[in-house]
């Protein structure tokens, strides 16, 4: 037996060892991710102008680009203690089906009933609205992960909860739905005709199945004229970020413990909300000189932000009436086809991965989903976890660099994120199972079409 | 800060500390569960009378009522280490909500895909064939998560598996089916018309929308007609409870760690595996007189085996093919109201229990599913953890026993079992979120026409 077999399956942490601060990867950025712009003035958001929409406490996060670590309040820890630490795994079984000298690890964040690392962010966000004494949040959702993990957070601190479900999510999943409405909160099918932006989303496109930009529009439009109400968001922003960096954290301590340091890190990216906290404390270390590491952000090949983005500043939801970012973007008017089953649908890519990117900091790629389902099963049937397809991106790459070390003979260590499970996305499965998946690239023409609506201020 | 608090929100116990045997309760029963009997000699099965049905290592555990351990073979081990150990939650939330001076425990099962404990022992029957050199194996399913189970050791092992799923449980849960599906399952509605009893059920009852006993049969048949094929059971049999003790090992091991004794012991109770495998080293301890504890299984008012049937042999199945077993049963022919959502269906329980049971060693109450639904939602807001409905009998009558302390000033220490997720069973948490749940107790008139089937034998 070699010293490498002394790693167990699963690394946990004590309950001792949760972090008790996160990291803000931008203290340690040269160059700081853009500041949001305001979509009236075109000048820096200030945090007066964000006071409407986000809870003070968070929007203090949200613009501070130089304090490294920042607190986990009592209350957040109490919570975190309920469904963490989250297992670090060495995924023996599967190195052992690929049969690679590569060693590759994942944080596991799927073992809470949101069913996803989402619920780090929820929790935080509804206690800073607790602790502002408001009445409740709104926020959207798309393939559900987020609103189940805000209802749970607001049951928990006992605020109200209204999400705003894309109409295709809230139609085709149906349990999703169930657990929110289980945990008190109220679930509309977006866009609806409570909201101004809504009915006119309705009026100008009837029979519209609706989409993640056109949910936030609504449900910011809620928060900003309901007395006692603000805005949550799950991922994109700084702030995001900054507290899914718990799962970093666990994972470098984690690692730290058995002196193991991964060559390679692996992410899922839509909003970015899973790989910022993932890496940036590698990529914090990475900053500062201490470490290298390649680090790479997988899309899907039909919602490619990074890889054939923009980098420029653009609305952040359909409706335009939140702030500006600068981000890899397809444009605020990109919907991914129909026909794309695995999540990671947002338009954007989160401002600090978009200009760690943009610096050459991290690499990207997009694969397609039929390749992504099939190392969802691979991985399923000999890890023991059905992953969600967002999860599966990471899964799809991690596969693919383990294979190409089989062919060199590199013992690489490679970590990646599984961010969540799939229970929820059978429908999905069922049409691998079924061999009617189709996949789905979007042509030039069709991203230039999407690229013309971005705002003049790029120009 | 008490001493008490020093105990964490979750007990893991560390991979080498994972039982390397199971406890087989029978050896220090002095009144051992009465054998099995052949049905057309009505004398007790002998190993080669059960070699066609099941594998011979399983036989040979199933007619063992005298080892106290029997060792895990290390390719289980090696799985087991996939999920396992099973985090052991003291329930801090709960207790906070409750205001109860109590200290309550649970151990959760259900953090592996298949969603509950049922893979403890499906693993380990699959390892069995596989050594035996069989092809594959047959099975019957309810709610799902026994087949779910069997699906991902089989793929696991690389043998194949056929599914006999209770037809309306195959249309109520289409994705339970496509997680079968996911690990190379086979998944057939029954009754089917691919069997002589499937048919002939079909034929006598048309329409039906089939019945846990009825799969078994057909399970059972497939198995006994199929070259190199044996049939599986999830529950009831000596040999299962067996495999589960696993479950009550690493509890009780846990809480060993903190010197913690429980008071009460609490499991659901539908065919009896979990509450087997949780209460075994307690109640090994109960029998050989080292300790007393209070053991109650749970069941469902709906299907009140314990609490309202009869000790006596009867059928395992309904179409007669299997051996009898003597137990609390309901009748064969038994099959709960259609608005029962909540699992644990089975008409039987266990021989090891119903003997226990009878001799006075642990308690039964039944609950109504309301107030079943109410608990689990009660628990997942608190517990951040949506149960299964079967699960969910047990936390209910958590619950009420902690109310019970807050009333007496009591600071009793309660341990249930948390089998599993409710993550497949959204229709009915909407059920109970739309408020139109029923509760359903059979009439004594409804139990006594059941009871006259009973097999001659009791007369």
């Amino acid at each position: 037996m070699s010293e490498e077999m002394k790693i167990p399956y699963k690394i946990y942490l004590s309950e001792d060892e949760i972090p008790r601060q996160w990291y803000n990867v931008r203290a340690d950025m040269k160059n700081k991710p853009a500041p949001l712009l305001n979509p009236a003035t075109l000048k820096p958001m200030t945090f007066d102008d964000l006071r409407p929409v986000f809870c003070d406490e968070l929007i203090k996060q949200e613009l501070d680009d130089t304090t490294p670590y920042i607190d986990i309040p009592d209350e957040v820890m109490d919570f975190y203690r309920m469904y963490r630490p989250a297992p670090l795994v060495r995924a023996y079984f599967l190195e052992k089906a690929l049969g690679t000298p590569a060693k590759i690890y994942y944080k596991f964040e799927g073992n809470n009933t949101s069913g996803s690392h989402k619920l780090n962010s929820a929790i935080v966000q509804a206690y800073y609205a607790k602790k502002q004494g408001l009445k409740g949040v709104t926020t959207e959702t798309g393939a559900g992960q987020w609103g189940t993990a805000l209802s749970m957070a607001s049951a928990y601190f006992g605020i109200d909860c209204k999400v705003y479900m894309v109409k295709v999510s809230y139609e085709q999943k149906p349990f999703r739905r169930e657990v929110m409405r289980t945990y008190g909160a109220s679930v509309t099918p977006s866009p609806s005709m409570d909201t101004e932006i809504g009915r006119k989303i309705n009026a100008e496109h009837p029979g519209t199945t609706g989409s993640l930009g056109c949910a936030i529009s609504e449900a910011v439009e809620v928060a900003t004229k309901t007395e006692g109400y603000r805005y949550v968001l799950g991922s994109v922003l700084n702030q995001v970020l900054l507290h899914q960096t718990v799962i970093g954290l666990e994972a470098k301590a984690a690692l730290d413990k058995y002196g193991v340091k991964p060559d390679i890190i692996i992410g899922c990216a839509g909003g970015g909300s899973n790989l910022g906290g993932l890496i940036s404390p590698f990529m914090g270390e990475k900053l500062r000189g201490e470490a290298d590491y390649r680090i790479i952000a997988v899309e899907p090949a039909s919602c490619p932000s990074l890889t054939r983005g923009k980098f420029a500043y653009d609305f952040c939801d359909t409706g335009m009436v939140c702030p500006l970012a600068k981000m890899y973007t397809l444009g605020s008017n990109f919907i991914p086809s129909a026909n794309h089953a695995g999540g990671l649908r947002y338009h954007g890519m989160s401002p600090i991965l978009s200009q760690l990117y943009d610096d050459g900091l991290m690499e990207a790629r997009s694969v397609e989903q039929t390749s992504v389902f099939e190392a969802a099963q691979q991985f399923a049937r000999v890890e023991g976890i059905l992953p969600a397809p967002e999860s599966s991106h990471a899964i799809r790459a991690a596969i693919d660099e383990a294979l190409k070390c089989k062919e060199t003979g590199e013992e690489k260590t490679i970590l990646f994120g599984l961010t969540g499970t799939g229970y929820f996305d059978m429908v999905a499965y069922q049409k691998f199972n079924d061999g009617v998946m189709m996949d789905y690239i979007p042509t030039d023409a069709e991203l230039q079409k999407s690229f013309d609506t971005l705002p003049k201020i790029n120009l």
